[in-house]
Order: structure tokens, then C-alpha cells, then sequence
């Protein structure tokens, strides 16, 4: 790269997923790459219905330049809903909108890190938080992630280092589908309750559980230095980049709401009330439920065709919520190979590595199941049962 | 500032415009502080419009999550209006979108900046651009901008130093109003044409010129490290978001979309339709027309007032369009003082300070024209008149 360029940008890795995404849509692969959710979650025609009352209502206001931290009836509906089902006592000063979580992940990097920081990440990861954080040039530990969450020795001995800050995804985690048991969300807030380090808690798909009880987060409320990310991407459209960042620390919330405004003044205005005029107008528990069920059975058509067409050594995850499953092929089997052998076949998939910061599991895969049919799925890794038989 | 914040945040000064945004939005105050458009500018039934032939021609793809370098069609659209303009021959490679161009400016940062690198800014400059390059602990040269563009001898010597980009506005620049001449940019290009220096010309003015002929671009076609930022937020909305990045150069353009990857995946797509859609069912110079013609009839309004009520030694300058007009007082008046009296009797402002990398002119202002009518323009201008004879 022209030495023109920052290290920054050195250091930081293009998409594996965007690269291989045009790949992707072509209408005869069956694609288990992306993380595109159903369209079945997008409400296109009740959005238009608030776009009208929008513009007829707010007018030239939801068209102007607007306040940083994100239009406030939208922050206290956004507190009102996690006061309601956590038991919070969270204000609209607790909540700044960005432009998607990723934004949330961009500025959260600003805040925190200079060359050589420490940052601790689930072993695998999700990967456009590695990208987003690789900006800054950290040092990243990887701590193994368990069925039950993050292993416990890893992650104090990740601790003995400078550390700034802990990204965690608690449920239905991007690439592996897992989630953190309660016990280990205890565990884990009893190991960070003394130390000045943030604990980022990633959710944008915990609305999305369609097995078992909700889990409570390990540190909003209690942990000084607690950061929470939620999004409507993944409830309304992903497509309007509305995604939120919840943080009682006022300092933090400051720091973040100044790194916002040299990032992009302030998220898209319009598609605020838009979004905000549709909560107030529709059921979206029900809405939601909609979407939870569907992917229900989209995750069960997952599951019984991996039991049915891939081999006794291969393992998989079986989410109780989000959206992905994550493979284990045996160690001496790459994925990568498994990957462009697929793609003849008209399958995609994003093999492991993409997910590690050190990039070494090579025998790991994910499964998007939330945007094709059941009947495909089953096709879908049919096929790839097949090439894994041969391999 | 927390001991945990980065040293890039701890740089990062918050904006005194958006400070002081909640002051300048009581009704009862003249505000000349904001960079607002006219709702003029907002054509927002068209909108609507484009806004219901999106969600029934493009549907769940205009909600799905999208490329990050922005919807080709709109890509094309932009190429071939400044190909038209502007005689080039840009193509939908060349172009990025942004989350409008304040998002230009971070990601400018993130690829070229490591800490200390140099970058010339004009003095005074775009206080949220001296805001996004601080994060990444620059060392700024800042260099006189003259009624005809830089000074020459400074920008000679500022490019004796080991430095990474020129950041200009040549049309209409914020905070002055001033454009560089024909002659000027010859000589900026002869100046740059051999060097390993990137030339950013911010262009979110440029079609908003209600006065003499418009000039060429200074890089574009010619320098190897080009970059040319243009936005939709004063011809049609900023609260959308919609800017865009224009260089032909390859390796920028996909340094500047990973960063972008990285920042907000991509931007909003719902609103790239939109844009795109009304761009091709209304007719945007007729537009631009009216939004011109009443914000000369505004800057000429301001421009008599001061003509009328302010004392002999107080200059401004005249604008051929844009948005802005810039104040000198006399050496000794302070614009901060006369800022605090000026909200007293219920004006608004910005005073120069937060222009400067180097915060030293003290007797500067800012007036915006573009969002308040003649008539009260002409009444907030008597009222600073007042308090500049008293001072």
C-alpha cells in the first residue's frame, strides 16, 4: 500500500464477507454467507405509512441538520423498552444513536485506544469489530469462547495486561451462535467489578430468542464503565442504519457523543422519526414474534439437515437465538478449501478465519440461516455434506 | 478527561457550534450562528413521492443491508453531472458516499494520518474538520487564506514539511465566504503537481454560486492524489446524510472504502434511493435556482445592513454564494465579548476562535445568511451595529 497511507488503514483488513458478497448474490447460489436478515422484518409498507406522517407532521425539521446524541423521543422510547424488560432506570441521557452498531464499534475504538492498547475479544469474533479496531493499531487477547460463554482462566490472564476494554457479544454471538449462561455473566462481573476497564456488551440480535429465558447483561447498572449496543437493524431494516449505544457514565457517554459529531454530525434524521413514528404506530412484539418464529424454523431446517447429511465428526453450534451456527470441521479439513469447493456447487458460506484475530482455526465455518428458505437450507447443506463426505 | 480515553479523543476539541446550537434554536433569538439551509431547500412532497415509488419499485432491497462504496445508480448520476459540468471523465468507480461529507473528512483522516503527520489547513478553516483531523494528533500548518486563495509564500513554506494532505474549500469556503481565483488555483497546481501530497478540495457549496462564473477544480484530472467531496445536504437535505468522495485515484479510493467498511458498513441505503429517485423526477436546477436566488437576495441583505450599521473600521467579506459572511473587528474587540452581549440582546454568532488550529484571531466572526429572512437579518445586523459602536 502507497506509503502515502496511515498504519492505521495498513493494519486494517477488508471484509472477507463484503469481498465475497457480489459472489453471493448471484440468484443461483445458495448463500449462507452474508448476515442479512429476512425481508420478512423489513415492514416496508407501515414504514411508508410513517414516512407520510413524517413529513407531514415534523416537516422541515426531520429534513435539517440535527442534535448529536439522536432525536430524544426516539432515545426515551429506546429506554423506556430496556427499563421495562431489564428493570433499569436508564434517561434519554444514557443513550446515543449512531449511524448502525458499527458506528457504535468505530467510536467506541476513538474513545479508547492508542497504538498498542489492550484490547480482550471472543476467540472467534465478530470480524467487522476486529476491522473497526484494528484502526487503532491494539494489541488484541483472545479469550476462548466456550458454550457457556467466555473460558474463565483465559480471560484473567488476559486481564494481567493493560487492558482499555472487553468486547463481548452475550447472545446468539456473531460468528458462533453461542451464549453467555448466567452463571458465567456472574462470574465474569465478579472479575471486572474492581478494575477501570469497559466491558462492551454487543447486542443486536438478543431480541431475537426464540428458545429459553432472556438473560440479564453482565454489567449495565452495576459495572462503571458499562457499554451497551443495540440496533433496529435486525427487528426493522438494517438498511437505515439506526443502531444505538447505551452508557450510564456520563464522561464516556461525552466522550463518545463528541467522537459522533467529528464522525458524522449526527445519524440520518428522517429515518429517526421514520422509525420512531412506526414504534408508536405498530405492535412490535408482534412484529418481533413474527420474525422469531420464522427464524425458528429456519434454524431447526439448519440443524436437522447438519444431523442428517454431515458427517459424525463434524460439530455444530445450536443457537437459541440470532441468526448464525458455527462448524467445526476435524482439524485436518480446511474450511477454505471446503469454501471454494462449495461455491462450484453454488453454495457460499464465510469460512473461519475471517473471525480470529490471529487467524489460525482454519477448520471452522459459519451459517447464516435467516435468509433462505427451509426447503434450500436443507439443499443448501445437503451439498455441502456431500463435498465434507469426499474431503 | 478519564485516564482511559485515548490520547485522539483527549485531542479532540467538542464544536462551539453545536455548543451553542440549543442557545441559538430559541425562536426568539437572530440566529446567524447555525450552517443551516433554507427550508426552501427541502423539497419534501418530491420526497414523499420518491419515497413511494421506492418502496413499490425497489422494495426490500432498499431496506436490505447494501455495498459500502453506495448505490450505483447514484454513483453514475454524480459522474455524469460533473462530467457535464466540468468537462472530466469520471466513471461510478471514482466515486464513494458518504454518511454526508463530515464522514469524507473522518475517513480522509483515518487512511492517511499517523500522529504528528502534517496537514495544511487554510486559517481560518472548517472548525469540524480541524475537529475530525484532531483525533489522530496531526501537527497543522495553517496557512493565510487571502480574498484570492492561500498565501503563496506560506504555503511554500508549510510544504517544507514532512506532510500528508492540503485540506481547502475553494468555493465559498466556511467560514469566510472568500474563492479562490483562477490564477490561484494555476498556482496551487503548479506548486503540487510534483509532490507525494494528497489535495483535498471540499466542494458541499460549490452549486450554490448566485454571482460570476464557476472555476475549474484545482486537482481534479491533473494531481495524483486528488480528492473532491460533494454533498446533497444544501441542494436538497442534510438531515439525510448523503455526501459523496470523488478521486480517480485507485489505491485512495479503496483505502477510503475499507475505512468506510470499517466506520458504518454503509450508508444509508433507503436515502441513496431516494436522492437517486428524485433526482430523476424533478428537475434539479430549477431547484438550485431557487435556492440560489433567495440566498443572494439573504447575503445581500446582510451584506447592506452592515453596510448601513456597522462602524467604519469593522470589515466583512462579500460572497459570490455559499452561505457565509466573515467579520474582522478592529485588533482590539473581542468577538468572544461581543458574542456574550450579542446573545444578551437575543443575536447569535460564532466568534472566530474555533476556526483557527491555532486559536489566536480573536477578532473574527461567522455570520450565516442562509436561514433567517431579509428582514430580520437586517434587524439582528442592526443590533450587533449597536453594540460595535459601544464597544
Amino acid at each position: 500500500m502507497d506509503t502515502l497511507f496511515s498504519d492505521g488503514i495498513k493494519n486494517t483488513p477488508p471484509s472477507f464477507v463484503r469481498s465475497i458478497l457480489k459472489a453471493a448474490s448471484d440468484p443461483e447460489i445458495i448463500s449462507f454467507a452474508g448476515g442479512l436478515p429476512n425481508p420478512i422484518s423489513f415492514p416496508k409498507e407501515e414504514l411508508l405509512e410513517s414516512m407520510q406522517r413524517v413529513v407531514h407532521e415534523i416537516g422541515a425539521l426531520a429534513f435539517q441538520y440535527a442534535s448529536t446524541p439522536g432525536l430524544w423521543e426516539l432515545r426515551q422510547y429506546i429506554c423506556q423498552r430496556y427499563n421495562q424488560k431489564f428493570h433499569l432506570d436508564l434517561t434519554p441521557d444514557h443513550i446515543l444513536i449512531t449511524t448502525g452498531s458499527q458506528q457504535a464499534l468505530d467510536l467506541i475504538g476513538k474513545i479508547f485506544l492508542n497504538k498498542n492498547d489492550g484490547v480482550i475479544v471472543e476467540k472467534p469474533t465478530y470480524l467487522a469489530a476486529i476491522q473497526a479496531f484494528s484502526m487503532h493499531e491494539p494489541t488484541f487477547y483472545s479469550v476462548e469462547l466456550e458454550n457457556d460463554g467466555l473460558n474463565l482462566d483465559q480471560l484473567k490472564e488476559a486481564l494481567n495486561n493493560q487492558v482499555k476494554f472487553i468486547y463481548t457479544i452475550p447472545d446468539f454471538q456473531n460468528p458462533t451462535g453461542l451464549t453467555y449462561s448466567q452463571e458465567k455473566r456472574e462470574q465474569i462481573y465478579e472479575l471486572l467489578k474492581d478494575k477501570r476497564i469497559a466491558l462492551i456488551e454487543d447486542d443486536p440480535y438478543g431480541e431475537l430468542r426464540f428458545e429459553a429465558e432472556h438473560l440479564p447483561y453482565i454489567g449495565m447498572n452495576r459495572l462503571p464503565y458499562s457499554i451497551v449496543l443495540g440496533s433496529f437493524s435486525k427487528i426493522i431494516t438494517p438498511g437505515m442504519r439506526i443502531g444505538y449505544i447505551i452508557t450510564k457514565n456520563k464522561e464516556l457517554h461525552q466522550a463518545l457523543s463528541i467522537a459522533k459529531e467529528a464522525s458524522d454530525l449526527h445519524t440520518n434524521i428522517f429515518s429517526q422519526y421514520v422509525i420512531y413514528d412506526y414504534l408508536m404506530h405498530n405492535d412490535i412484539e408482534k412484529h418481533i414474534d413474527k420474525i422469531k418464529s420464522l427464524y425458528k424454523k429456519q434454524a431447526q431446517a439448519m440443524i436437522s439437515a447438519m444431523e442428517k447429511y454431515f458427517p459424525q465428526n463434524v460439530q455444530y453450534t445450536k443457537p437459541q437465538g440470532g441468526m448464525f451456527c458455527w462448524v467445526t470441521l476435524p482439524p485436518n479439513v480446511s474450511a477454505m478449501e471446503l469454501f471454494e469447493k462449495a461455491l462450484e456447487m453454488k453454495v457460499a458460506f464465510v469460512p473461519g478465519n475471517p473471525f480470529f484475530v490471529d487467524a489460525k482455526d482454519a477448520n471452522t465455518l459459519r451459517l447464516n440461516f435467516t435468509n433462505v428458505d427451509c426447503d434450500t437450507i436443507e439443499e443448501g447443506i445437503r451439498r455441502i455434506g456431500d463435498l465434507l463426505k469426499e474431503m
